[in-house]
């Protein structure tokens, strides 16, 4: 594959850069135990995770006004609170559990492989998670961004077209001089579909043993790597 | 003055920050010597600096479409060209000059100032600059920012209302949990109107010496300090 000649890089957030999934059940157990709890909470993070696409389809869909991901998150805790018969909890610890996705971990390569690429590049965030949200993940893990685009600055999820189009925008570029970085190949076809170059960074574990994570998509993509060390290799090469 | 309590300290930018008198005349003196092009680049950068409010004040009240910091100075360039008589440029060297102000430097006190700040507080920007721009200056500066809240992002420029209680907003915090930091006493008042704390930071030679810089505002202001060094020991004792 020869490497695109690009100016700035967006990195999908979720999945891509953080372990959503060790960190959140990590979190979650500690919690459980500390209050006796009893929970799968495996299954728990699992059907949080997965209830991400239908909210944000309803947003998308216009059935609902914005809310942003942290509303979006508390919602489906509640609904979830109750399918797993989780005990009544406190306002307090309600809002402790929805900020762990505030709090969570970096896979390893994500710190060092994103501070070598900063050299060169305009380095993005382009999630759909909300700027108070993303704020906290960089501060927490230490990672610098130049910029922090979300789907919140315009009203819009991924895949939909404003938010790569709104984030190519204020970047001051055109849409082939920025390059999408993402673990999940809907998103990078979207994005692909727009005039952006694309990069596949696989995270094989990121739903856990029972889930398959997404592979090399087929087409439409113009590197492919293991993580952000490759893609520095790669691209600083 | 007690010190208040906030999550999140926003910084403007031009001025409160950024030398751009000195940063600007320096470019293009050094660009009017290499091209034989003699002018009072002094009064030429003053004018240039002069034409920011009444082509702000053109869009804030409506007369104009939402057009962005850099197109504004880009407009604002071509009649100063012909007021000044500047000999016809290229349109690589227009473009040259007019990114001179995405390359500004700081004042000596700030990249360390904001760096001790980080430690502690949330730092964004608050700018009437756009987000591209800011992206260069705090590149080429190596200013660490958590976000960069622009004008550009609601489509309003300071000191309208929704600058402020936007960048708020996607701060999640309340206007009393976030401090405006300007050397400017009409954003600061601005800010303090919709509930936000405030710093005045002097800057006496912002201007040069042909125009006195804002002072410490009668009123309505939390804070007063002389440099970035000094909010950090105020702010940290």
């Amino acid at each position: 594959m020869p490497v695109p000649h690009v100016r700035a890089l967006l990195f999908d957030v979720f999945g891509t850069l953080f372990d959503w999934r060790t960190s959140l059940v990590t979190a979650l157990r500690t919690f459980g135990n500390e209050r006796a709890i009893a929970c799968e909470w495996e299954s728990f993070v699992d059907a949080w995770r997965a209830a991400y696409a239908p909210s944000m389809a309803r947003v998308r869909r216009g059935e609902t006004t914005w809310h942003n991901l942290d509303e979006l998150h508390a919602a489906s805790f509640d609904e979830l609170a109750m399918r797993f018969a989780l005990p009544p909890l406190s306002e307090q610890d309600r809002a402790w559990i929805v900020r762990r996705w505030h709090e969570l971990r970096p896979w390893p390569d994500v710190v060092a492989g994103l501070e070598r690429l900063h050299a060169r590049y305009i380095l993005g965030t382009l999630s759909n998670g909300n700027v108070s949200l993303l704020i906290d993940l960089m501060r927490s893990s230490g990672i610098r961004f130049d910029a922090l685009f979300s789907a919140e600055l315009f009203a819009h999820y991924k895949p939909d077209r404003e938010t790569y189009l709104g984030a190519v925008a204020l970047l001051g570029l055109a849409p082939q001089d920025v390059m999408l970085v993402a673990a999940h190949g809907a998103d990078l076809h979207a994005a692909a579909a727009l005039g952006l170059r694309t990069a596949f960074l696989s995270r094989p574990s990121e739903y856990g043993p029972a889930r398959q994570a997404d592979r090399v998509p087929d087409d439409g993509i113009d590197l492919s790597v293991s993580d952000t060390g490759e893609l520095a290799d790669v691209l600083l090469a």
